[in-house]
Parts: structure tokens; sequence; C-alpha cells
């Protein structure tokens, strides 16, 4: 950029003031910063403006103009992407968990799942009807719902398929073919509490039965307990209305539950007194143990954390710091604690909690590591509120076997490890 | 939708229980839900498959497929507004705040400031130069600092001449062109004190000078305690890298100061013994005082509050329940407290505070409220953890006077008033 100006690799950087307690990680390191060399240095006085003024500048046109509705820079180029499926219309596209900051999942890389496609529907002409054990069945426009009290939430979904072929022993060569059916957005809308206060529950109601308006009418029981708890039947996402692949105009968002119960395009739902059996709570999305039996309704994502940097098909360049860093969550509260190993489980760091840790929500950590240019098995574990340890797939295996559900294995959330290679390229186990 | 159903309008709704302890606002209120007629309702057993197979579906073809980045429906139009401007380059688009729930501002709707349009800059041949009183002068590529430690924090963004005319006395119609120019994301980079320590300060630090490579250059100085505590050289926002109009690739994120010290586009930063007296901080963003004197370097965005919904050129669709809705945010931590008053600040109720209120971030508020037909006179004030109370804008003007700067009245943050009139529809005031 600035022509003229020798760069020299500094070999000392890294203070151990920058690096939040983590000091096992911290010695003097060979850094990526170069020192502008002494002689192209211009040494400035206190405050010289002639020297800001300096030939410094990169732009010497105005730029482009204002935009309604931005896009990312043409220099970007992070996607989705799509598992193969057999069936037409069923399928889903993974978030790049590799390519992303922070915590919250940008909408237009938040994953899809679907069975029948994204219907494209007027939100003006979609209406959700709340009926059954009820004492005064009600139809809801969306404008209806906009004026009941909102509320505004931070949560996870996942899908109960997400890293199920780590289980199966077929792991995904990166973080996003292995867990990218996890995002997490800000959720608004209204507590289904709200509306079945409104209609009236009756005595024996027990469940309530959920139902998308796409052609595969995906449909979905919930026990009361929780549709009184924390479910919302949400319109926004991240700020705007959802988009079409999460449901638009409507969803049902059930905090830390399994992807397939946040019913998107919902417009019905109605109170039983019993589960209903749906073809996707019957057949598909249950858990095949090893006496042959399924386990239904096993709704809870359980604690699970994954490193997503440095992760599968990345390669380190050169020795020296980086920094490990994923995301944790738990459909059961707040994750706790994330500990983090470099040596394939023998030994454990606490990691820092960037983010507030939110109930139900992906929590970022992080931890400053320095490579030494040799062999690395990177891992994470945490902790949720009740006290969950993240398990091994050795654990999960012991309990549950090896043979998969008709959709494969759900409810996988195994330590996933990632291995550094003398070399510096990273692959998965 | 769903044809030969004969809606009646409900009179009772919203009963006491869904309304999280606003009681003064919540007699039983005609609502627009509407009732199902007994004739057209089919009544459910407790659980009949039949019944839920009846004929509800609205899409009964395959929707559209998967797609890699997504997009929002073809049903959404919000859109930034653009404020007018003579100079070419220069300009504002204002976040449609009317039109968002939650507190994360899509980055595709984030409002926009700049003084010489959007550069295009590619990420790979931008540099960082951080020089001036440091032991060490250093060059950071975008690898570079992406190595470091990061951080993710949720924080707004507020222009300096935000609501600007509410002081003149010209206020906006909508709080889109009142209140835009505020949004509020989650930025992803490298503590600017992590870089520091790398660099070494010398004795005589005191300020640091950041200044921007879009075609204006635009500098500011921030004093070096600023710089130490939370102020974050960002790449990443709501997850994704930088959007062009929001500095990609590279941002000073200034919590809680004004938003043009949030240097965009920043590949210079100095460290300097005083402040640089830059055109952007002498002749502009300067505050003139009743006196004929400006004050300079009055960086915090003070506490401020306003009400999103309903809002200004919106209309009431009939008597009956609303939720007062808005956003508040201060400068110097966290949001305490939001009242709203319906009768032009005679009386006040604590609203509540939907999201966590985290620090120098916008907090969701609201309020059920229940609408007689008459006009009323909707303000917000809000407090901050430091005790401040938003003032009104007549207090703001016994202390600065009426006489704006050179760029219009910076810093107004007083309590803004939507009038509703008999027939629902809302004005500024």
């Amino acid at each position: 950029m600035r022509s003229g100006a020798e760069k020299v690799c500094i070999l000392s950087l890294i203070s151990s003031s920058a690096l939040d307690g983590a000091l096992c990680y911290m010695p003097k390191s060979k850094f990526q910063p170069r020192r502008i060399d002494r002689r192209e240095f211009i040494a400035l006085g206190a405050a010289g403006i002639s020297a800001l003024a300096a030939p410094l500048a990169v732009a010497r046109e105005l730029g482009d103009g204002r935009r309604p509705y931005g896009e990312r820079s043409p220099f970007e180029h992070a996607m989705r992407s799509f598992g193969t499926s057999s069936t037409p219309g069923s399928g889903s596209a993974r978030t790049p968990l590799q390519d992303l900051w922070g915590t919250i999942t940008p909408s237009s890389l938040h994953f899809e799942r679907h069975h029948s496609g994204v219907p494209t529907i007027d939100p003006n002409a979609h209406e959700l009807l709340l009926d059954g054990l009820v004492e005064r069945p009600l139809v809801f426009t969306l404008k209806d719902l906009r004026r009941f009290p909102s509320v505004s939430r931070i949560h996870f979904v996942e899908c109960a398929g997400n890293s199920g072929r780590e289980h199966e022993g077929r792991p995904g060569e990166t973080v996003q073919k292995s867990h990218g059916l996890l995002s997490n957005t800000e959720w608004t809308g209204v507590l289904l509490k709200t509306l079945l206060d409104e209609a009236g529950l009756k005595r024996a109601a027990r469940w309530i039965v959920a139902e998308g308006s796409d052609a595969s009418r995906l449909s979905r029981s919930l026990p009361l307990d929780k549709a009184l708890d924390d479910v919302l039947v949400a319109y926004g996402q991240n700020g705007e209305p959802l988009r079409p692949e999460q449901g638009y105009p409507l969803r049902l968002i059930v905090p830390g539950w399994e992807g397939n119960v946040n019913i998107k395009w919902v417009d019905r739902m109605m109170v039983t007194h019993e589960a209903f059996m749906t073809r996707d709570e019957a057949a598909s999305y249950t858990d095949l143990m090893p006496d042959g039996k399924a386990r239904w309704f096993t709704f809870v994502m359980e604690a699970k954390s994954v490193i997503t940097r440095p992760s599968g098909e990345q390669v380190l360049d050169g020795r020296g710091f980086y920094e490990i860093s994923g995301l944790a969550w738990s459909g059961r509260g707040r994750i706790k604690r994330v500990e983090i190993s470099t040596d394939n489980g023998k030994t454990w760091t606490d990691a820092r909690l960037d983010s507030a840790a939110l109930p139900k929500a992906a929590t970022r950590f992080s931890l400053p590591w320095k490579w030494e240019g040799g062999e690395a098995a990177l891992q994470s574990r945490c902790t949720d509120e009740t006290g969950y340890v993240q398990p091994t797939r050795e654990q999960l295996i012991s309990v549950r076997g090896l043979h998969p559900g008709p959709d494969g294995f759900n409810h996988f959330n195994g330590i996933k490890t990632w291995f550094v290679h003398n070399d510096g390229k990273v692959s998965h186990v």
C-alpha cells in the first residue's frame, strides 16, 4: 500500500497484559505485524498537523453512493452449503460457522432445513388458527399479533440432526459440514402463553400441536408446560421480519428445543389432551436405542460446543500466536464454562466467555494459544448452568449405541476434535 | 384464506395475566383477533388425526429452493431514507426504526453517514499503521488483526447530529427522520488496548488520532484513557465482515461516543501528546453555546430514548389495546429505567425493559396501552445507571440556547413527543 516501506517481522509480540489471564499460553511469540523501518518512519512531534496530512490516502475519489438496503462487500463470499437429499424439496443449507464472528448469525446465513421447499406467503393473507381444547377458538392475522405485547430474545436454533455424522463415525471435514445446522439470532414475537390466555384453556388441555403451512405441513406436539413457559410466536428476526426460509411470516420459536419443533410458516395450533404422534414425531425425529426401541419426544438440545477457528480445512500460517475460538450453547439455560484442550483431552484450560452468556443462546468462547509448530488435537468442552458437562463420543455411544434411526443420528452433542498437522493444516479426526 | 369462515370481532380480549404487571393499562379491550363462527368451527376431540389432516393447507406445491445467501421476502420493503446534502459524496441514510423489532439493527439497514461516499477497499491490500509516540511503530494487515485476541460486543452507534432538528424546532415527521441516525449491532474486533500494548506507549502519550482511508480522510482525536478502555478495532458486524458503508474492512468502534469518532475505513492511528484539532473536531462537530463559544470534544452520547411504535405517520386502527414500544440507550453505560407518559408528561408509568440491558447498547422497552379513542401525547423518558435522566427540550435549550453550530445542533437528547389524534393518526409535535 505505502510504497517504499520496508517491513520487518517482529519476534516479540503479544505482551501478557493483553491476554486476560490465560498466561499459560502467552510466551512472547513470533507474530504477524511488521515494524516500519526506521528510515521510512516519519518521526512525529507531539502534534504535527502536517504529518497527519502526509500522503497516506488510499481513496482520492468520491466513493459509492448510499443505498436504501445495503449489501456486503463484493470481496466477501461466505455462504451456506447444501446437503444432498433424494427427496424433492427436502434438504438443508448449513451456516458457515468458520467464517463468522461473535454470536449473532446474519439472517442471510442462518441455516435452512425444510421438507417441501420455501413457500412464498403473502403476509396479508396469512392467518393463525388457534383451536382445540380452548374456550374461544381464535384466528389471528399478522396485524393482530403485532398488537399484542411483544418480547425479543436471542436464542439458538439447532437441527436435531446437527453433527449426527460425528456419532456415526463419518465426521465433517469442516465445521460448516459438521455443525452448520446451528444458528443464533434475535427473535421477536408474542409469547404463546399470551395467545393461550386469550383463547382460554379447557381443563383437559395438556399438549398443543403446531402445523406449518408449507406443502409438507410439518407438525409437532409440544407439552403445554413448555408452551406456557418461553415459546414465542415469532414474526421478527434480527430486527427485520423473518426471512422466507425461516418461516416468513410466522414461526414458532421453542427455545432450546430441537429445530424441527420450531414450526415454520405456522398457520395452525391446536390444543389437545395427548400428543398427536404426527408423522414427524413418530416415524422421524426419534432416537433409536441399542435395544431396538426408540426414544420419543427427546426435545431438549443438550449442552454442546465446537471450535470454529482454527477448524477443518483452515491452515495455520506459521508458528506463533493464534486465538482458539468457538461457540457453546445449551437447551437447558446458560453456558457457565468452556474448557479447551490442545492435547486431545489430556489437559484442559478455561476459555474466556466473551459475550453475556444468555439462556438458550450461543456464547462465544476464546483462548489465546501459541502454536509451536507440532501436532495438536484441539477440543472444547462446555458445562451449562445445570452442571451438565458435554460428553465424549465414546460416552454417548456407550448409552445410545451405533444404530441410526430412520433419519440418522439425532441429538449428538459429543466433543469435536480438530487435528493440527506439522505443516499447519487442520483436519477433522 | 379459509373460505366460508365467518369471523366475529371479539370484544373481551387481552387478559390481565398476559400483561406483565402494567395493570393500569389493562381493562378488557376491543381487540383485533376474531372468533371463529361456531358453524364453521370443527369441534375436535382430544386428539383426532383426521381433524389435523383437515384441508387447511396453503401450499400444495413444493416451494422455492435453498439459497447460499438469503434475501428478505419480496413482500418486505423497509429501507433507509436519504437526507439531502449539497456536498457531493456527503450525506446520510437513516434507519427505519418504525419498521424494526427487538434491538439488533440488520446490517443492511444500519444508518450511513459519510463525507466522501463509500470507498471500495480490497481487504487484502488494506493495512493499519500505528505510529506516533510508540516504542515500535507497527503496520497490521487484516490477517494480522484477526490473529489477535478478539472481543464481540453489542453497541449502539449514534450520529452526533441525530435528532438535531428537534432542538431547532423542526421535528421529524417520522421516527426514521427524527432519530434514524441510531443503530445497534454486534461488533467484533481487537481491543485497541491490545494493539497499543504491542506498540508500547511512550511516556508523553496522551491522545490518539485515527484517520479514515476514504477521500475525505475524516480524522478524530481520542483521549488515551478511552483508547485503553473499551475501544475496538472492528472487522466484524452481526457475525459477518463489516458492511462497506460501515467501514469495511476496518472501523474504530468507540462505545457510547458520537458516531463520527467511530472512524470508518481506518488505516492510520497516531499516538500524540495533545489533541490534533483536526478539521472534523475544530470546525465541525462542536457545540455552539449561547455565549458564542463552542464546546469541543463533547464525545459522550447522553442517555436518550424514543418511542418507535406508535410513531409519526402511523395510524391506530381503532380503539383498544396497543403496545407502546421503543429504544433507549446511553453512552455512559446501562439503561436502568424507562418511563412512558400518554398525557404529555403529566403522569409517568414504568415500561418493561425487554432485552438484557447491555452497557452502551440499545434496549427495547414496552408498555401495554389501551387507546380510548381520544387525543394522547406519548413520551418516553429514560434513566441510565449513573442516575442521569433524559431531559426535556426546554431544559436543554435553557443551557445550550438556540444557535446552531457549523453543522446544526449536535447532542440533542431531549424527550420526543408523538401526538395521537382522535382519528388515530399519529404526528410529531
